[in-house]
């Protein structure tokens, strides 16, 4: 029998992703969505492309939460943590797409300030399946990566087990528009970002790079199969990201130089190879990687080159923002969380062009 | 078991739309890919968005036919004809996607020339199910319409039903690039492109014009059960098609101006639905359409509006021109001629944004 | 000695298209900025092209007015009337981007409501030069055109001139999105509107409807030196608008079913370049018109075909919406009504790509 | 007396850029323009943007050479040289936008191969205006920087000054398509690049890595009164570029670690206006930089932050890769080799949006 599931924050981008995954997810009963601004309203009043397609009106959380044994939550950070209390004490597993429950208690204060609800973080795993699969087993609380932490991580996880990120990793990524969420303001309004690139929560502001960092600290320490939470990782990120015009989709480059000259393209390769092997949704490649290949797909396209001029390593990850670093990898941690098989409802090939 | 299915033109844009449908398709097996400009590389090698996903390499089309129970050409017209003939002679079924078996002999004539393969005509079958779903069972030839000609007759099928045409039915398109195909060419070159919008095979110079005119005449004399082939359209349509600077996507603006002025948007909508009822990858919907809320599925939006000042019926399609303008509607005229559920490996909900 | 110059809603698209123009107007001194919302900021918090170019703060509209002695209104149709009767009334000539003074005061009052200032609309002249150049000479107001106006109304007023308009022309334009403004909405949220085409005011709800109507109502009855206001339009139109992925640009298609069929591309070229001849910011060209080809300049470009089939005249004019659709088409205004020379601080070329 | 100005290359986009700014250059006659793909045409057969207003055709090299007094060659590197040898003999000025004489023999080598004419290098002068002013009076032959050159030059420069560079610099630029010329490839094909981002030419591969490495060694040796050619840079930096869907614009993004933590925004701020003061076409700014505030202009718009967290200076530079990173920065270098005001024919302000 199905899973009867509910999706919170379902007028947002990351709940039409998540709609159009649980609705092919045969494993699953999308039975209440959930949206404070469209509430009442027929899903086609938000989403144009569900047209005629979904016979549900929006919900308030509360009726969400009453119908659902699973309940995704892609809310905002702050306001999310009490909503998963709420939905743990009746028992319902949570899928988090918001930020609260990704770091420990001292690095959210760092990043987000006081958690609203710190009791809970014991019971949430990070969900990078890729670095976490055997501790999602069962877990209560999936905290569902932040997209440009899912990009970065993936192009540097392998040089952090190796031990080769250097003293000084440094990670551009650019980034499609949607990961802004669907609030409107100047700086996103169509002629203002057409034709446009600009760097934004530039130096160390952008709170993803505290999430990368743990996660480049565990797989430093303790390699793929690293508990969640814990000790004060030793990675520092020089992490910049430039908004450029394209709705969906992050190209992370990313830079190392691990103080070695005995390397090569195919011995990063084969590195990057190993490290991935048995992880469906990620793609390691000799070609460079680009956003399209991955637009509405669920996968990351990965490859590495060694610069021997200057020395540095160069690794490359490509996702859509909104698949593998949003509703695909959250739909992807829910099923490794119930030993479903990983790619259930997801798309692995997108489409082109 | 599964259909051995092979698809020709496999490294152009029809193509990947066919593999991508046909890899997810419950009934078929797909055995061979046909491209003579890939010929002997792996798929990765044309398709970055399906690497690592596809065990294949590109054949030439002897080794299609060969493998293949039904075949799908996306291949240009005039080059298209001899191959149907042999695949026919064969015994295999054909999903033609080029122009070579959409129109009459005498209207072929008119708008491509001498016609490659005459003897074959009378085993197709146009492949709008809309409008030929009956006549469509058992095809030996389904000859898949053109994605220009799909988005207008479409919006304009259920005025010529009604008589509602009058006698200067204007339709002007806006469309995406990839209408174009995949041959390079200055005009198409990003710079160029980008930020631009021009209008192009203006005048009554696209052959689409008379697909839709052979279409609209059809219906306007015998209804939707129209025979494919035959008399004389009595619709003349000045169609004017427009490129806009975006991948996919056909917005169809149409304009009649039928002599009446007893029309109202709530008749004119009821009559559209009326029309389409049971077709379920049209969706007549009161809201303007877009191409945004199809691109990526296989569906048709339409609507339509009663100018009260001008006397005029506007009518508008949205399709995605590689959904239904290509490669949705070749396995959904496939589906029908099979007898197969209609919307088998075709996806109705795309993706937003 | 220079004019000095102000410029109300300098912080809007058509603001800044005039500081562009008069800041390389050699006749003119820009003294005043007028803006509500960035009142007291400097230029470079609403313009970052500007950035350090501009030694001025925005100011409010008194500051404005008392500043200068020709006043540019980029600000919105109803609000500017008052505006302009205050300006009037302290003596400075008007240019009026707004639609309050475009229409006579029957035609307002259909599309707009009950005019704010009718008593000021006999001052007030129509700032197409192409058709109005000797009446616009010393004028007290120069009411510039709309945008998709502009584009429609070239394209077609050599057709009204010659009597061949046929009783139900069609015009259809694709416009890029800084028409719209610079207003945030979530139709106009990049993510929403990048990759997609959609319709907009349509089926003659469009305000621009009614001032082409008058504009070609005026030429086909009076000719190219046709008074500005009065005898109601003959003229009834079939106009609908879609929206297109980019920043600037318009371009209409046109469709006249004349009733002759004695015409040809040759003829219908000569009558458009007899039609515009000595108009240097209207180009007829022999080959297709597009947008990319005027933006950033202040030309029209525009051309016509026959279409011997259908028996239509299709007619296509692009333009830059910001250009000679609006702040290009102001300065032209504004310099024809002094006596300047008509091209003082336009662009002709506009850039590539 | 007008200087006789001729173009070579002048079908390209540096071509149309140098035509564009030359042709309201006050002190300029442009006399001819070469193009060996357009011989013979008139200039509307290349650039639609340019119909109707200048009354020349294509020529031959040796044509424009006859007729001018000074020649802007936007010609391919190594067939550049040759021609710049020829021009010499015949006593013109040289403005050279290709690589040919950019770099001394050595460097030129590693980078090129075989340079087609080392007896010239002695008589170029690198063109990059901000670093070389004085050296540039009366140059015969001024080598123009290439786009990406610039961008990440005038964003590391006051850091290589001030010896704050660091062991391992790191760039990475976003580009839009143009920098790639205007030969049509399947890479630049709209379809294929529009909504993607693509890394290219990575991990020190770009040619323009020893551009940058040289300007940077000797403004860190010899500040910004530098000598040319001559020493070996001591900087080594890890060069990736972006190739992002925009038709025009860089985005550099630099991160140096420099080893110390006593740095701040506002001191980094204060040591890049010193460096730029009295530079008119760099603009030093607090805000975040964009492309689309440079588009259609020839400045370039620079800031600084500091990243205490990873003791990272992070430095932004924005240019029109058209603009200042090629036809503007020509015609810069042009007007200060022959003692002309530096902003002559050039463009401070672009357009918005």
């Amino acid at each position: 029998m199905a899973l009867r599931v509910g999706v919170l924050g379902a007028s947002g981008y990351g709940g039409a992703g998540l709609i159009e995954r649980l609705r092919r997810h045969p494993e699953v009963e999308l039975v209440a969505l959930g949206s404070r601004q469209y509430l009442g309203k027929p899903i086609d009043a938000s989403w144009p492309h569900l047209a005629g397609l979904l016979d549900l009106r929006f919900v308030d959380t509360d009726d969400v939460l009453a119908a659902s044994e699973v309940v995704f939550c892609a809310t905002p950070h702050a306001a999310t943590a009490p909503i998963v209390d709420q939905a743990r004490s009746a028992g319902l597993q949570v899928i988090d797409l918001s930020a609260d429950f990704r770091l420990d208690l001292a690095d959210y204060r760092t990043w987000y300030g006081e958690h609203p609800c710190p009791e809970r973080l014991a019971e949430a795993i990070y969900g990078l399946p890729e670095l976490h699969r055997a501790e999602l087993a069962g877990a209560a609380i999936v905290a569902s990566p932040g997209c440009n932490a899912t990009a970065v991580t993936l192009a540097l996880a392998p040089l952090a087990a190796a031990g080769l990120l250097g003293a000084h990793p440094v990670a551009t990524i650019v980034t499609g528009v949607s990961g802004a969420g669907r609030a409107t303001d100047l700086g996103f309004h169509y002629p203002e970002l057409d034709e446009n690139a600009r760097a934004y929560k530039v130096a160390g502001t952008h709170r993803h790079t505290g999430e990368v960092e743990a996660n480049l600290g565990r797989v430093a320490q303790h390699g793929k199969a690293a508990r969640t939470h814990g000790e004060r990782s030793p990675v520092s990120l020089a992490f910049n990201p430039v908004l450029v015009p394209m709705a969906r989709g992050i190209l992370a480059t990313t830079v190392a130089h691990p103080g070695t000259d005995e390397l090569s393209d195919a011995a990063l390769l084969e590195l990057y190879r190993d490290f991935y092997a048995g992880d469906r949704l990620v793609h390691v490649q000799d070609d460079l990687v680009q956003t399209k290949a991955v637009a509405g797909s669920d996968r990351a396209h990965v490859t590495v080159r060694w610069d021997a001029r200057s020395g540095a390593v160069v690794a490359f990850a490509a996702i859509d923002n909104l698949g593998k670093g949003a509703a695909g990898q959250a739909v992807q941690g829910f099923n490794v969380a119930r030993g479903f098989d990983e790619t259930l409802g997801l798309r692995l090939e997108g489409q082109w062009p």
